[in-house]
């Protein structure tokens, strides 16, 4: 007894409920007076660590639709911006989500923006900088955006090699915040909240995360992210023992190696 | 006289008959739990120890429809999303195998997912996170995923090179379930169902595999799977001499190297 | 509640308002005389120091049209040129930015030249000697330019590599102008017209660029550009404290290094 | 006067006269035993050792059309299964040589599998494991493959390299038979079978081969196949001297090394 | 008040008014003689020192119409050939410039052929030996060119790599020209003619000229072009003073080095 | 008052006058031997030394239309065996060169087959051996040579590498005829019948031709050809000195290094 997927149209696509989100620091001020004086917004920080929730709490705060493009090696400035398909023997023009963005004041974020191709990072800049155009060469038309509109991107600085960097002619259009994982006790918040456990467990699955993330650049290329133990949380609210749902959920997803497996699911014996 | 071969839309293959398949651990539980908090699922593990089989069998229990890809080099995210094709003068919309799996409800199971190229790995992200969705930029939608649908993928660590690593971010969104060979008495059990030999040459093909298993990283790549196993007892059900039938099913397949052949050989010898 | 995004044709883009610019040396003067004599324009230098401001500057002088290209690693000579569309079961000639330029007189500004693909340079050429034409090689046909039709492109020596270099047959065709950021003065006049802040704050922001600017090479890619500047001041302006605001808009973009940020911010507390 | 070329469905291509070849081993039984069992078959061996003939053979035994591919560097997996055309406005599906096959029960035998792109050995892996299934993706359907039908796919492991070698994951769903040159009777007998030359030539001729691929390794790549023996005295008895035969279709064809080519010569003299 | 700009179709191309040329040796004497032996011709030489308008006064003496390509990384075989449009339905041949010149017996000029791809240097192979036709493969014809067509190439033999090479089969089908900087009594009457200014400064230009050359290899890729003493007699018979012409049409456009750049001056300044 | 180009289909390109071909050994008798008993021809030898010659004097004397392809980097099967046009609303197919000459029973000539891309070489092997057919995919069908239809490939074993190499299983299918420069007398006798010179001259033009080739290996690359030697004879005999005529298409045309150019030019000063 299948539901139908619900299909919407990506600037339909506001958020009704408050994404549950806890500033650490002044980055709600920040992103607040960027979008005022309509500079663009760059997040940097680790996977899993809640740059994606934060844009979705602006854009819950801001009512603006959240249009989210995830950049990966093949993402070309078409996709961005937009193609013509053929239909009933016309050429169509539909707007990529970049350009609907911009049409509808909408906030456009792109993901992991140094994975895309090169053609991406250069056709945001005439609208990064205060001319805030976007030029759609292949109309022949130059569109002019909003106030509305807002340009956010986001990138891991710890995956940058010298093929995939954002270059300093991008990266000086934006201004740039800093995200990390949160505190002890704001992480033990959003697990009980994001999943039904106690304090107690909540509190010993964030002591292995940061066991976890002790050993990055020991052995493990990264640490457990908050996602990770939620879960982990989730698992076991679903009533698998916290050791398997740990071994599954956390040191599976973080390593393949053996050495490393069997060092992780020590620890987490040890907590549990 | 030839049968007329039959052709399905993939949302349409259930599975009716149970496929045989016995847990080693508390694979079945974790796949059910994480299926009910709705995290997606990641098995590793060899090739042909049984991540297809038990994946057949997940699809069973859960009746729902199975729609697998298998991953390589030249898989792109239109591959799995969709495509438009020009019919009658007007484009039309082909959903993928992905696209049609969350539109119906159905699990999608992406066999060695490293092998595709980077967008599709992007492509699965927001289906693979909380906001469980599919964007289909082309069309200019966004798919929506009932609480059915299921994202599982697989891949082999054993193959990973620095080129065709999992990163980070995609790991992190999944539950991770590792697969090995079957214990002895678990596996002798599979070849005599699969294949309709005694129990004596059953033992003897399993205690050959695990020499040639044991000779992983000393020459052989890859020791014998059961599915190896499965193929000499069918030839020796066939009649081939259990000589011929390792020599074909089981060294041949595993390497080209005279030396090795020459020494795999000398064991099956002393076997039958 | 959003206002309409405005879409104009390229050709169109008159700059109505005297864009603000002040002259450093000669550089008017020699842009002015290059044009009457048919000489194409290369401008040289580093991100953010003015060069886009400088061609609208022109652009406002000559009442041209500035139709200005970002050029990417996949930017292609048709995509400078024009190419095909196939409209009503015909295919419609679309001309490109640099066609349209030339077909309509105005100035073609062609941004980063060095990273579009090698033909884009190559198409250039007939257009940058004395011939002054435009072969469209799709449509059988060569555009001859008038006198108003102006062309120049800009680069930042400070990128180039082997791979990404301009040609001695293509930089020999052009009158080249070098750009540097502003004297201190200057710049602080820039800030203070561009965000509205005080004179001694603007003086301070100054100085902490130019600190940064030392750094380049011992850590630092490039320095703080005017228009880092301008952002904090931006910030600044909005009610964000100096030292978030430098923080967020200028360290944060220039760096991720942990060890230089935390030098950068040591120098921006010592200003602030 | 010219004959008109014929053209052949590829389903068409019934093999109606008994292909001469003469069993080595026990070849024939096991590619029976393994086709009633529904395991595909890998033949692996040298240039020109007739696996060819072989499939050829097993085709007219089997009463099954014998659909053949070359496999090459740019073979992808479309050009396997299908692809669509536009034809009077509409896109009409062709199915490629495998999908035809699936479809009409057919042998389809892939020669040098590993040369071709990665993804055309993906698409085989249902085909070739107990799903037998081919997913045509690009026309949503899943195609299952009758008893009929049979899987064949070839190489030479002499050619392998890191970059083209058959991943485990597909030798593993293979039956693997090893070709190599016949025995110096048999190959005298095929000689004279397939060009009308007498006893002492053939046997002539059978000694240098096996002269050429005793130099295998020290400064040839590969000895003379049977087929250049044919070539030769095919030659021979169209009129050339034996001397001439030997350097032209056996020397010159083997190598270009004028020092190699001096010795074989002299091998060729010392015997005619 | 702009005009509108003309266009075109190269075959149209004449040149009406004798374009300046001062021959240096038999230059003018080999090419005829080759044009009526029908033999092609390759000019060699570096950037800006005449070869274009060599290519120029050859046409108006033969009056033949000069269709040039500027050859680069991207341009193919179908480039030259033509290619098909779709137009009502009906797919159009439309010639490329090699086509166009071979059908309408113009000299065809292929500028830097060793930038093309590999493809466009043999597509000219069967019409630069005694055959000369043009194989047009896509439109299943082969074009015989006529006595009029003539075709020449031109490379810069400085440029050269590896990669980029002229291979022996396309070289060993020309009469090749060495092209080299004009003397200095001519190189000075050239630059009075093109600008208007006196003896005296077109005398100090040229010695400035013949200064940057000396440093070709000690710092310098290339010296100043012929091209670039005009550009700078241009701009000071525009009002710019010498210094400044010097530095912004010569020292600029040679290089970017600080070091170079003020050893460059430095002679500029000695001079003016 | 130009001729207008003439236009053929290329299987009506039969050669009618008997071009000058003077047989060095055996290869007309072994040409004809191999053609009658279905074996493919593959010519070795350095350029510009009667490969092309050769076959035109072979399809001459088989009264066969030749069919030459010249092969390239970017060649691929499908421009050698047709594809699809699109024409009033159908696809209408168009044979490539080589499946034009199977169905008219022409010869196909691959000139320098190693040059174009891989699966070119493979496409032609089920012709290439007793099976003689071409299989055409993309319209799903099997084209049977009949006896008329002749293949000839043809490569220069002095430009192979590693990369550009004829592989064993495709050089295994043809019978070889190695070319080489003709003797003095016989070299003399084509330069004296292709250009209208005297023996003196002749001679020396092939004294200075052996000069040159001397130097293969100690700083050229290759030697004069027999082309080339035609070339200078051609511009002598139009009005050229000597030493200009030789400069001009024999030492510019073989190398760009200066030392070397002095070289050559003063073996030819002593000649001439």
């Amino acid at each position: 007894m299948n539901d139908i997927a619900k299909s919407l149209k990506p600037e339909e696509c506001f958020i009704t409920d408050e994404p549950y989100y806890e500033a650490v620091g002044s980055e709600i001020d920040i992103f607040l007076a960027a979008y005022k004086q309509k500079i663009p917004i760059l997040l940097k920080g680790p996977t899993g660590c809640g740059k994606t929730r934060f844009m979705e709490h602006m854009a819950w705060r801001l009512k603006k639709a959240l249009i989210t493009v995830s950049c990966h090696d093949d993402l070309t400035a078409s996709d961005l911006v937009g193609r013509f398909l053929i239909s009933g023997g016309e050429t169509k023009w539909i707007d990529g989500p970049l350009a609907r963005s911009v049409r509808n004041g909408a906030i456009c974020y792109l993901d992991e923006i140094v994975e895309a191709r090169k053609d991406t990072t250069v056709v945001i800049h005439p609208l990064a900088d205060d001319r805030r155009v976007l030029p759609m060469e292949k109309v022949g038309e130059v569109l002019e955006a909003t106030d509305d509109f807002c340009l956010a991107i986001s990138y891991n600085p710890g995956y940058q090699s010298v093929l995939k960097d954002l270059k300093q002619s991008t990266r000086q259009r934006f201004v740039a915040l800093e995200f990390d994982y949160p505190s002890a006790e704001l992480e033990t918040r959003i697990i009980k909240t994001e999943a039904d456990i106690d304090q107690s467990l909540a509190e010993r699955l964030v002591k292995f995360a940061h066991m976890t993330r002790n050993l990055k650049g020991s052995g493990l290329e990264e640490g457990a992210s908050t996602r990770l133990l939620v879960h982990a949380a989730k698992l076991i609210s679903a009533g698998i023992s916290p050791v398997d749902a740990c071994h599954t959920s956390i040191s599976q997803a973080l390593t393949d190696d053996p050495e490393m497996l069997a060092a992780i699911n020590e620890l987490s014996s040890s907590l549990f």
